[in-house]
């Protein structure tokens, strides 16, 4: 069921002087090395959908280490609406999705249970997904964003990861439900919860500019994490904690299984 | 040098029934226990200034942590005019500093080198910043926003930390440095660079609402960090990294020494 690897419009430049198309945008990305890094003349595109209720930090994560990394990024709405987002503060699309560029080196989902339901029952959002996701160099998401990815069919025979407690819908959308904080197969990566994005950020981006740069760019951030608590997962956080947020979150979780049985239908799973 | 501690709004409530006043907010915090937990009543308020060139994950680590603790959030500006932040990202001010609630329970100021040297050298965010911190319940920052308590005389006797690139410079503005991702004296509480915002945004929550929430907390946002290298530091990423990132930040590097040392003049330090 697995399509074929996408390739990015950066690997068709760089295959032209060659007639071995490679194998994956991953080993595409790899062979490319330090050629691979941005330059003012051709920087990586990276598509960011973004949606109303999703959580800020979902994006903000990434977008940091893709604008370190030089990047021109696009964030792409439904509409040129700005959408409010999981702490009120309200993100302006720069473009559309009929104005999105095709094929762009890297497109992304970002999550938010309530905002990731609505994209998945939205035809409009799955078509632009589909169609983008086909071209894409890496299709990407953190968090929830990893169902609307498999609500569009992008995530069909690959391993992928999503937050914790939406992680068992994965199977049901055609996905390999993979534990991880980040998961790559082949041009899939996906990410944990929330604050799984700056490990998803950093590595992709050792991926698309090269490990130097992409370690430059986590001692800019200070990204030497400490948690105070060892509370971030549910084996950590134990069972009475793991229910309780599970409880709190029932109605919303309720939906995404809805929105996923609908979507596997669609996609005749 | 060290002011006295001061007493938020909350604590004098907590206070009313007795004639103890309580050594630090600190203790404060911790003696209310599970009473300090917010309620549709009586949110706790958090005022977190924000400015041009702001980084934006140095605000919203912390803001998601406190929107999730249910508190009641005023993000402050100079004026009421949108700041545009690092990313490109736009936040709008809710309140000017004149219609800043006094006495919140938590006043925070986030990094971003250059939009923190602006702020050090501009009066009135000074004495907002010092007015304020001084009935706040607890002064805070994240990053570089430390330099700004420093230059507001907000840090004169406290240990605290910042971004390891200017950590050297709190000295000058009369704390007493601390290496730390996260640094407690007293009622002041200040994080280190970027992404150190969750860590900190975690320890102030279980002062503020209990060690239960924040590992609830903590679990929703799956904050089970995994970074894929261990470059977060200088120690980690070595001298030559390290090198590279001080020389690409060095004329930034040098407005915020010369803004350090002129706060330091001003304060008579």
């Amino acid at each position: 069921m697995t399509e074929p690897p996408s390739i990015s419009r950066r690997a068709l430049a760089a295959a032209a002087t060659s007639i071995v198309v490679p194998s994956s945008a991953q080993a595409q990305a790899q062979a490319q090395g330090p050629a691979a890094a941005p330059s003012a003349a051709t920087p990586l595109v990276v598509a960011m959908l973004v949606h109303p209720d999703m959580v800020l930090l979902d994006l903000a994560g990434p977008q940091t280490v893709f604008a370190l990394m030089g990047a021109k990024i696009h964030l792409v709405g439904r509409t040129m609406d700005p959408v409010t987002t999981d702490i009120g503060l309200r993100v302006h699309p720069d473009v559309d999705y009929a104005a999105c560029p095709a094929r762009p080196d890297v497109l992304f989902v970002p999550g938010g249970l309530k905002g990731s339901v609505a994209l998945m029952n939205d035809d409009d959002t799955l078509a632009f997904l589909s169609a983008t996701g086909a071209t894409a160099g890496y299709v990407t998401s953190v968090c929830t964003g990893a169902l609307v990815l498999g609500a569009a069919g992008l995530l069909r025979g690959y391993r992928a990861t999503t937050h914790w407690y939406v992680h068992d819908m994965l199977a049901s959308l055609g996905a390999r439900p993979e534990r991880g904080r980040v998961v790559v197969d082949r041009n899939r990566i996906t990410g944990g919860g929330v604050t799984a994005g700056l490990d998803f950020g950093l590595v992709l981006a050792a991926r698309l500019v090269g490990e130097m740069q992409a370690r430059r760019i986590q001692l800019v951030l200070e990204y030497d994490p400490q948690p105070p608590f060892a509370s971030g997962s549910p084996d950590g956080a134990g069972p009475d904690l793991t229910q309780d947020v599970l409880r709190r979150r029932a109605p919303a979780l309720q939906a995404a299984r809805a929105a996923t049985l609908r979507a596997a239908g669609r996609l005749g799973i």
